[in-house]
């Protein structure tokens, strides 16, 4: 893409509110934009972002073997009362209607997943069963900080297992945690599980998935040692206390929480009565497990995981772009012109060859103006065409991630990035 | 896919309350199921085909140059109250807050771009501009019927233009009514541009785009020769009169709204002060046009549009498969075995040169059944492997919207379904 088509501008003044360093930069370079407290737009750089993060979800969502649906965030209020969540789940939005019904506005969709899972699924014989969303969750938060990491609008994955035993059940469990782990390790960022509650949303025990940052809203205790790790609010250690499980130091840190799994029972199929024939003839109650990813906070949470004074630094995975092209201009016109289209080749056969590249082909804008863009914008390579460079048949090539900057022959730029 | 993996089943008899043929189909097939009234989910098959509607869109929006990014429904009232839509829209979801806050949910989203590109847009030179999404609308219908093609909840793309001069907005307004229509060619259906009214989106005319089916909500006044067609709240003629532009007979008839497209004018800047410098220096007003497709809608039109007393009949552009593939079984177990084994083989070869199959693979349902099912599900492609096609190294090959089967070759099915 041409810088100059981008509708978005970045902008060298922090927003006057912003509450934390993902809010600040991903506003800054025109990722988001705040309409309200907690409420994004996600303008082009950061959709492209927020796809990327969406298509790592779902590719693993489909290797579990779980179904894509799509559930309405409008949900009847009766499925609500069914499960006694219409008056316990604080966070709900009601919706009052002309009418005169009332709707909630789904932050989960336990509520819809049981009964249409429910109508389709009638004996053994059609479990274990799973299906995922990818959409648009609502939560009436009193207090929505902490940029898009907490918003009262936000994309979640949510996946919903079905299952006639607790080993069935179980192993899908410990399988999903495999599978949470690997999309956190593709999306760039270093997530642990930690042993949580149940919450609002399971009858027994949870486990939370965190990427440690000084903006996380959580307080852990973790080892210092192995993976044990408990969320503060159900822990069983204390900061300093050995680690039960290796004898390591417990330490108390802070993380961001950008996933959940409940075991939830019988909880949910216990309130629409939802049961199956078993394989020897009886009825029997199915038992669910819920799984949660939040897609937009999981963006939050790698700015905050990846990024230095200067602006984001984009995992390759995720990145709006692999390749900030950058064109310098020049006194001489000539001179100019010849940057100009050697630039536009470069893009030109990158970008055929499936490489996806913004290129900042502005004209009269300084060079620091332009590497400033760059570095807020975060995209993992920077080329940098010039007339210094041309004369020596090369483009500087510079990882945002480093300080180096070295010159790579024309020629040889293609071969150079397939290797990074 | 295998059939088998679906959690979904097909349904014998039709939904007690289905109150039009693409709920009655659409539900029974199992690929949306309906929550309450106007609200539905999309399960694996339908949402295979809304996706493919909405690529079909986002393709043809990108090739206008807009540029894709993402709004929330959850909107601020005091946008609401600017535009003086806050009291205007009788069908704006008003949601209360914890915080005592109201918010609006956006049955579209001027509120929100206009402001939001606003903040970007300064001159002349950042003009002309355009940007939509893909995204899902709530409206507070009174009565929600006919199926997906009314919602409470619905998915919809929205694309708004800004321009310095109506002779701007009037080419770009032209571009996008060839785009549309494009994108109905494209998904199978043949609408009409008819001249309407504004409504309460915008100050001036508009056109709207419609599907001529008797499931339509809008009354038509259509030349029987040309292009003419105007919505009967609008019109100028009245059936059996001479069109003004060809002479032709003017004909009443119905048809389901699929798009629809707003010259703005300065509705929408004014009421946000939306200015730009000018070339010549000075400050200037900005003109907006507003485009809408209904997405879930258009899936609904289609199926209206195309199906017949078995089932539906997909356009293979938006098919949520191209193949589907029936294996029928045998009293002899060793010849059943065979027939699967052959089936597998095709499954698995087709699918790996990328054509879209499904396999009824399931053991011990009838071949009534799974042709049922096929009729229904509206696959454009039919082939069975059977005891009597193997007999001649062949399948049997039937389109959705003929009668004629005829036997091919195994070895010959890939190159017949690449030539269909």
């Amino acid at each position: 893409m041409r810088y100059s088509q981008l509708f978005t501008k970045t902008s060298k003044s922090a927003p006057h509110d912003a509450e934390s360093i993902n809010a600040r930069l991903l506003e800054q370079a025109g990722f988001v934009r705040q309409e309200m407290a907690g409420v994004y737009s996600w303008l082009p750089l950061g959709l492209r972002v927020l796809r990327k993060v969406e298509n790592i979800i779902r590719e693993e969502m489909n290797a579990l073997g779980a179904q894509e649906i799509l559930m309405p965030a409008l949900q009847p209020k009766e499925n609500w009362l069914q499960t006694g969540r219409w008056d316990s789940v604080d966070v709900l939005f009601k919706v009052p209607s002309q009418t005169k019904k009332e709707y909630a506005l789904g932050p989960s969709a336990e509520e819809i997943v049981t009964p249409l899972v429910q109508q389709f699924v009638k004996s053994y014989k059609d479990l274990p069963t799973s299906v995922y969303q990818i959409h648009w969750k609502y939560r009436d938060e009193l207090r929505a900080k902490s940029g898009v990491m907490r918003g009262r609008e936000f994309e979640m994955k949510d996946l919903y297992s079905f299952h006639t035993a607790q080993e069935d059940l179980d192993a899908f469990y410990v399988k999903v945690t495999e599978t949470y782990l690997r999309v956190y390790t593709r999306c760039g960022v270093d997530a642990k599980v930690v042993q949580a509650s149940g919450g609002v949303f399971s009858e027994k025990f949870s486990h939370e998935f965190h990427v440690e940052t000084p903006a996380g809203e959580d307080r852990l205790l973790m080892c210092s040692s192995c993976t044990f790790a408990q969320n503060i609010e159900v822990a069983t250690v204390k900061e300093g206390d050995p680690c039960s499980q290796c004898g390591g130091k417990i330490r108390l840190t802070k993380g961001v929480e950008v996933g959940n799994i409940y075991d939830c029972g019988k909880k949910y199929s216990d309130a629409f009565n939802f049961d199956v024939s078993f394989e020897d003839g009886t009825q029997g109650r199915v038992l669910t497990g819920c799984y949660g990813i939040g897609v937009t906070r999981l963006v939050g949470a790698i700015v905050e995981a990846s990024h230095d004074d200067r602006g984001m630094i984009w995992p390759k995975s995720v990145a709006p772009f692999h390749v900030h092209l950058i064109s310098l201009g020049s006194k001489d016109a000539e001179v100019a012109k010849c940057v100009q289209s050697a630039a536009q080749e470069l893009y030109e056969s990158l970008s055929a060859n499936g490489v996806e590249v913004l290129w900042d082909e502005r004209e009269g804008v300084s060079a620091g103006e332009k590497f400033a863009d760059a570095d807020l914008i975060g995209v993992p390579l920077r080329l940098v065409v010039s007339e210094k460079t041309l004369k020596e048949d090369s483009v500087e090539l510079k990882m945002r991630t480093g300080q180096e900057m070295r010159l790579v022959k024309i020629q040889d730029v293609e071969r150079e990035i397939n290797n990074f």
